[in-house]
């Protein structure tokens, strides 16, 4: 197996026990990458020679000052900040733009060790649904998601071990069902968002990306996700386990792949045991798709009034619409969406904690053809504005066969618990959902 | 009188009908600073080479092409990042940091023509009460209060004309009452957060300083701030409306000083006309301290982790305590204060809306002796949690012969109406408060 193969949790084995040097496992991303990347264009900003400058200045390093990620390669959102790589936002406004400073997510994950490889590619502003110039490594005619296309497309491309997205409506859990790989959209502001372009304030989180829930629960511990109990030491058991199964409000919405991924998790994991029961939501949740839009409109009205003052000619229309506030919401209606969805998610949270896990779809279907339009958030909206933890489990597929993920959902704060039903429930999808990573890449 | 003793819409007037150079104005402040510097002491950054500099180029710009602040001098807290400045957050572990962007607010600010004096002293990351070098303008062994000192005093001794602060609990509006001038704190995420240091999301708020009411609704102007039903045109009349004096739960706190202005403003608010009732809030208000202080420290255990990763011995002791979590809140506790301060706001706002005004201490008494301890924001925290609008009117004195002011308050997202009434309220207050800015300070 190529060290570009290797899994976060993978790499680490390795450097630790010296059979990899992070020189080496750099140049074997660094070459899957050429070889890719006129196919899959997932980077905005990539200088190889940077990259093994880090790599030889991490095998330098004296055993007891590395940290939990010691090498192990990150792709970066481009809404992200890094010191010493340009941050451009997708945004001709902003094209060049390079501030000396690094988000906070970066600063942890440097201090861990981490080999940032580059910045990846994203919609303007993680706000839009107009591709970039990537394409969904499974197939170069269709979309990888949005809007953290760049960081979904190169892990699942494995060009990266790790990645990092961000989401507002949809945009993390979105690119890891296109993409096939687990994402991770952890609890509202459990981890610091300090440095990553505001979008909508109340909704933005850092996403993460891997190809095993093990990589996400290393990411967890460096991001210092705690529960309030913490997970058994042993597996979680999926026997005799509750899962709901939760079609949402927005079911009128999901396709032919969606619908039987959803049908074949269910079957899954009843026949692994598991007691699986399908809820639905009181009416009182069935407005989150419109409370959604409108807090999302009016703290974009906020976040893009300085682009808009300085530049509205190079803001995209969307966004010059929402500082217009082209659909003129009043604050009344934006205060009673606020307050409205506050006060949802301690139920959601109540719901949720009578299961392992809500099991609900995370994208209509499998990826759509074209690369101008990332597709829709309408699945994973809600669980934004409720500010619960999801993670997309991949191992299903469309009638074109690429991947189709699920969602997991947990109450807030129940991050670690989420994983570690993440990982029995995705070694159950992967092996038997139909679809493989591998064999779809041909690695 | 000299140009430093303007008001920013004097100023404005003053350029606009050729009577003031933005150059000679510049130089008038930089004399009052280096006049006053010594003692005060409210600038972590200064260069008045850079502020002539600035000040002559806009001098030279076409009249049509002149933003509504034109040549008005702006005093920045040093946790806003400016990008031809150094942005230090008065902490060791970012000596001469200087990120080379600017904060959403400073893009806008120099949009509209303001001239950047420069950064002002913050207590470290506006989270700590330790006071800065920085002494109250009106008796320099007395706190600015925090964590805003800098501009907050620089605004208050006629140092700047207008001031950028933060509030997280009583950032902004502790050092408008304790330097004599107004402070606006607007509604939560109503001006993008965007480039200013991360202590808590949830509460953290731009806040504005001026010398008048007419200059915090020009700011107000440019930062797009907007009610669902504008004022009306015709300034607001105290004779018929209706005012609420409410004590709040930490009531016990007030010193004398305080008392007394509650007691003169209720008379005097009487005597012009208004209907004052004595209000109080639900018992359900009392938990509101405890809520704020609970998620603060919980969103600050996430805002420092980079901090506490890189450089713990570098960081204050209360905030290693925060990322460390010392108080052992649980995730249960925090979504509990999280939640109930959210189905809080909107109960917040329906009592409000029965009122003009709610009248409410902005501190417990006159600036405190000492600069080691900025003094205590309880009067403060409860509205910056409920995300209401407030504004600091000044006009009172304590038994020093030190200013005080009262706190305005509205519900959310009446911003401008909350200015309109602090002009008509602060009028009087100002003139028969008994205590003037002007003679305090001999200019």
């Amino acid at each position: 197996m190529e060290a570009y193969q290797l899994t976060a949790t993978q790499v680490l084995a390795r450097i630790r026990d010296g059979s990899l040097a992070v020189e080496d496992y750099a140049r074997s991303l660094l070459s899957r990458i050429e070889q890719r990347d006129a196919a899959v264009k997932a980077w905005a900003y990539l200088d190889p020679e940077y990259v093994m400058k880090q790599a030889k200045a991490l095998d330098q390093m004296p055993a007891e000052q590395r940290g939990p990620l010691h090498g192990v390669a990150v792709a970066v959102k481009d809404v992200i900040y890094t010191k010493d790589m340009p941050t451009q936002f997708n945004s001709p406004i902003y094209e060049d733009h390079a501030p000396t400073v690094d988000a906070a997510s970066i600063a942890i994950l440097r201090k861990a060790g981490a080999l940032l490889l580059g910045k990846t590619t994203t919609t303007e502003f993680a706000a839009t649904t107009v591709g970039p110039k990537t394409s969904n490594p499974h197939d170069p005619t269709r979309t990888p998601g949005g809007s953290s296309s760049g960081s979904g497309a190169a892990v699942g491309d494995f060009q990266a071990t790790l990645g990092l997205g961000t989401q507002t409506g949809g945009s993390t859990i979105r690119p890891g069902s296109f993409n096939g790989i687990y994402a991770f959209k952890p609890t509202w502001n459990s981890i610091s968002r300090e440095g990553q372009k505001i979008y909508a304030l109340l909704f933005d989180t850092l996403g993460l990306y891997a190809r095993s829930v093990a990589d996400l629960e290393l990411l967890a511990d460096v991001f210092a996700l705690h529960d309030d109990t913490p997970p058994p030491e042993t597996p979680f058991r999926i026997r005799g386990a509750r899962f709901a199964i939760l079609k949402t409000m927005v079911w009128p919405e999901v396709g032919a792949g969606t619908a039987a991924a959803m049908d074949k998790a269910a079957a899954l994991l009843r026949a692994h045991g598991a007691v699986v029961e399908e809820i639905q939501l009181p009416p009182e949740f069935d407005d989150m798709p419109y409370y959604h839009r409108v807090v999302l409109h009016a703290e974009g009205r906020v976040s893009f009034l300085p682009e808009h003052r300085t530049a509205a000619d190079r803001l995209h229309g969307f966004l010059v619409g929402h500082v217009e506030n082209e659909h003129k919401y009043t604050r009344a209606e934006q205060l009673r969406a606020w307050d409205s969805m506050a006060a949802l998610r301690p139920k959601m949270d109540a719901i949720a904690a009578g299961y392992a896990a809500v099991v609900t779809p995370s994208v209509p279907d499998e990826a759509p053809k074209g690369l101008e339009n990332t597709g829709s958030a309408s699945f994973c909206s809600i669980w934004t504005g409720l500010h619960t933890p999801t993670v997309n489990v991949p191992g299903f597929k469309g009638e074109n066969g690429l991947p189709i993920g699920l969602t997991l959902v947990a109450p807030r704060y129940h991050d670690r618990h989420l994983l570690a039903v993440s990982k029995a429930v995705g070694e159950i999808f992967e092996s038997e959902g139909g679809w493989n990573r591998k064999s779809s890449l041909g690695v």
